[in-house]
């Protein structure tokens, strides 16, 4: 259905139902939750295309559409952000790699080179909600771009649209956009029906958001609340990566006390913003989960001396330290709240900060809701130890419980209330989720490295085999969309020994499998009472819950 | 109990249990399993120690013994072992850091002046079966190594003896390895008993083998057969490379169908000499599981050049078709039968080869007993299409039963029966079970892979964090070597619910987990009827699956 007669579909709907012609259930069950997904995106005005240049073809990695000047890497995208120098930002890329991620999340639209909708850029891309362009063809050589006959030099003017179930195209000329889209006041009246729906049901639908503009506009897209703020990303940006550098590298303690204050203000910062954009309704906050070296140069790099020299080592033991800290798999290595089993003055310095944050947005009478979430979480005893710590030889562990009260004390602060929860991301965590249940008052299932793990699939990795999956029909769907399979099993197993332990244990399921109709239908059959998707979309996700659970 | 001690009182269990004295049950039940280890460890040549300066101390952090150059950092041992410039490679460090873990890994001894059989040099040497003398006196002084009188300097030959249960020494000086220690007449009565009361419970332990001589080694040791033969390293070989590469990269048909056949005839000495060291006995071949880049040179090698002008390709059309190979995470990549998928004509050589070898073992009169594994797989669709085929869009791919008959038909021979299996190696494969049982004849369980991905954790990439949770008893054990928690779940699931389809289906555990006592035993008593695991862990594993099967 094309987006006008859809939205003419939904007023006479929510007219229906307000005139009492159709009962809420009645009306909801008769909206088709997937077609929102072509309402919501943005797009560029038509009337503006005519006549441009243009490359149609690859695959709509993440719908939308977006117009500004073109950047040929992360670090050029963001220098020219910085100085505010285009309308907007479009990013092209051979692949999105982690570095790339702050030069991705300042872009309007991104195009890479990788395939299938399973790529770093498209996820990433999803999850910002920004457009999200897949071209196995594109080129990139020095400062220009080639897109088939398309030649685009780093700076050009150039516009994206990438709609939902077609191919996308990129044309050479600045397009403005129609008016954002949040779906008009048919889809806001629909979406009202469908929020009324999941509050009686006590089912929430929350936006995963890592900073306050993305907290923002979930709200503004029917969000309750934030399900899960990452704060990997948040270690990026060039003022701050130093400080994180010396905290890994740097052999004098006294350096890397000094990192980790800097770091903590900085940190408190991201966290009161993102606890006021999200006043009165609930925000779960994961501590970092992230392969570490991903933050360092690599061994040979120029970058190596005066890195080393800042850090009072010498560039062997410096390049020694990065080596160590470099890893063949890095989705199996360190990472997750084995970070701050390695590193627990990183994890107590999070919370610190979380906790000055809160205090703060209490100060000013924001209201916080908050939950604290360990990533990778394997077994019990892992998180007993990272939410309520222990004395360990050589030393001890305050935990997030202990460093949360210490930061009271040593503030003079009342204590601010809090939940500590656990991802359930590996298949050991599902199956230990009885013991981990002992120590963790929610669960959030993370669905994307729940696959990954079951299945032995690396998104990152993926693209050379799935197509071949795909043609021959051995996988039933992108296993990264569809919440089928192990994963759901898993997820399943997880819920039902999670509650064995613990009656009514809040369960959400996090990520992009949730946010599909299926999934977000789903999950609410299952018996989880969240899901926590990208904030655009929500409204789908929101539309499907509501479905299964209305009248039920 | 020192070795000698040990062969006494096995010679006196042996003696009781022929006179009648004892039951076999009864003898078996004596023997401490894990005492067996010393008795099979590698040991240096008595004779040749007289007179050698010597410090002992210490504690055995891994038992077993070496013979070598001692370097003093893992680079220079790292160097040293490029240029292959030494017998064998001894490493003495301070510590064993995460940047080490590339030279314990490719050292023959480690001397550490860590404490504590939990040290970070000790799980890691044992996960290598590497020996690691623990002592804390050991002082480095730049190329100087001081183990109480004794100087050493880098370079220098050395000597390591580490037994199991008394404290180790260092020789200066190099000495060769006794011959390789199979236990004498005492264990090989004791284990005459084991293999008894194995058969009379259908129970076979029988051993990993990639070659004709470690199939012999495990013969020797009392394994019934090779369990598991990897096909991996067959391609390694200099003269063999260039043939795999060509494969994996030439643009023309006509090359990649030379190199296949090439391949086939190096795989079919490979095989036939495998099949004729284990004949009488079942021989398990599996099939290619291994990240392809593995076999190509990095993008930016000088290599590249001669190898894309081999290949017809421009040089940047190799480095792109190399680039477009490389993983960031090669675990959970383009690996086990994924290969198949991607590149079936590779999986039909190897079906072809094998067939070959059979067809020339049985005209030599030698007994086969064959039978073909497909590795990592995920779901029962991808099972069925890699044993059995199907026609499929542009082409089709007529399996391994496919293939072995057209071998067959071609060749004009007589068919060999086999068995086609599926290794059960991810959560996926394991809840999916049932499925995969409807086309696979048996299962193999991958101990290793079924761990990383359960856990999430990397075997590569474990050492910056597993020696943390160690120490803070976050894991009970090395959760590579003790056969528990969420790996043995999934084991015991895949074998149950393969059984609900097909009742009594052949099932092995195959790894290191098994072959400790505590694994064998846990596989005898939960209902697997073989083991396979490295030659030297077969007598343990025999013993202790005998001892818990015995008069069962």
């Amino acid at each position: 259905m094309a987006g006008s007669a859809l939205e003419a579909a939904l007023t006479r709907l929510a007219r229906d139902a307000r005139r009492g012609a159709l009962s809420r259930d009645a009306a909801l069950a008769r909206v088709d939750a997937a077609a929102l997904r072509e309402l919501l995106r943005p797009r560029l005005e038509p009337a503006a295309l005519a006549g441009l240049p243009r490359w149609s073809g690859g695959l709509t990695g993440s719908a939308g559409a977006a117009s500004g000047r073109l950047y040929l890497s992360a670090e050029a995208l963001l220098a020219a952000k910085r100085e505010a120098a285009a309308p907007g930002y479009v990013l092209a890329l051979p692949e999105a790699l982690a570095a790339d991620v702050p030069g991705l999340a300042a872009a309007d639209a991104v195009i890479s080179a990788e395939g299938g909708y399973a790529a770093h850029a498209a996820v990433l891309a999803r999850q910002y909600g920004t457009a999200a362009v897949l071209a196995p063809g594109l080129r990139i050589r020095g400062k220009k771009a080639l897109l088939g006959g398309l030649a685009l030099h780093e700076g050009d003017p150039v516009s994206v649209d990438a709609p939902a179930a077609a191919p996308p195209s990129v044309y050479a000329g600045a397009v403005p956009l129609a008016r954002e889209a949040r779906g008009g006041p048919a889809l806001r009246a629909v979406l009202g029906l469908a929020r009324d729906a999941l509050r009686e049901a006590g089912f929430a639908v929350r936006c995963n958001a890592d900073s306050a503009p993305d907290a923002a506009l979930g709200r503004a897209l029917g969000a309750e609340g934030v399900g899960l703020c990452r704060t990997e990303h948040m270690f990026f940006a060039p003022e701050r990566l130093p400080f994180f550098q010396a905290l890994l590298l740097s052999a004098a303690r006294g350096e890397r006390d000094a990192a980790l204050e800097a770091l903590f203000h900085f940190q408190q910062d991201d966290f009161y913003a993102l606890l006021a954009a999200a006043a009165g309704k609930p925000v779960t906050i994961r501590l970092l989960d992230a392969p570490l070296h991903e933050f360092l140069p690599p061994p040979s790099a120029r970058e190596i001396a005066p890195l080393a020299s800042r850090m009072g080592l010498s560039a062997r033991e410096a390049r020694a330290r990065i080596a160590s800290l470099r890893e063949k798999n890095p989705m199996l290595g360190l990472r997750g709240c084995r970070v701050g089993v390695v590193f627990p003055e990183l994890y107590a310095m999070q919370v610190r900060a979380i906790m000055a944050a809160a205090c703060r947005a209490r100060r000013e009478r924001k209201k916080v809701t908050l939950d604290i979430l360990i990533p990778f979480v394997i077994n019990e005893r892992e998180c007993k130890l990272i939410a309520y710590g222990r004395k360990i030889e050589g030393g001890g562990f305050a935990g997030i419980a202990g460093a949360a009260e210490a930061f009271f004390a040593e503030a003079g602060e009342r204590a601010i209330p809090f939940r500590i929860g656990a991802m359930i991301e590996t298949p050991a965590a599902a199956l230990a989720a009885a013991g981990i249940a002992r120590y963790a008052a929610f669960f959030c299932i993370g669905g994307n490295d729940l696959t990954q793990t079951a299945l032995g699939i690396s998104r990152d990795d993926c693209g050379s085999f799935l197509p071949a999956y795909t043609r021959a029909d051995l996988i039933a769907a992108d296993p990264f969309a569809a919440l089928e399979g192990p994963a759901a099993e898993l997820a399943e197993t997880a819920l039902e020994r999670g509650r064995q332990t613990r009656p009514g244990l809040p369960c959400c399921f996090c990520g992009e499998q949730a946010a599909s109709p299926q999934g977000a239908r789903w999950c609410a059959a299952s018996g989880f009472d969240s899901i926590s998707c990208s904030s655009r979309a929500v409204p789908i996700a929101a539309l499907a819950a509501a479905q299964t659970l209305a009248g039920g």
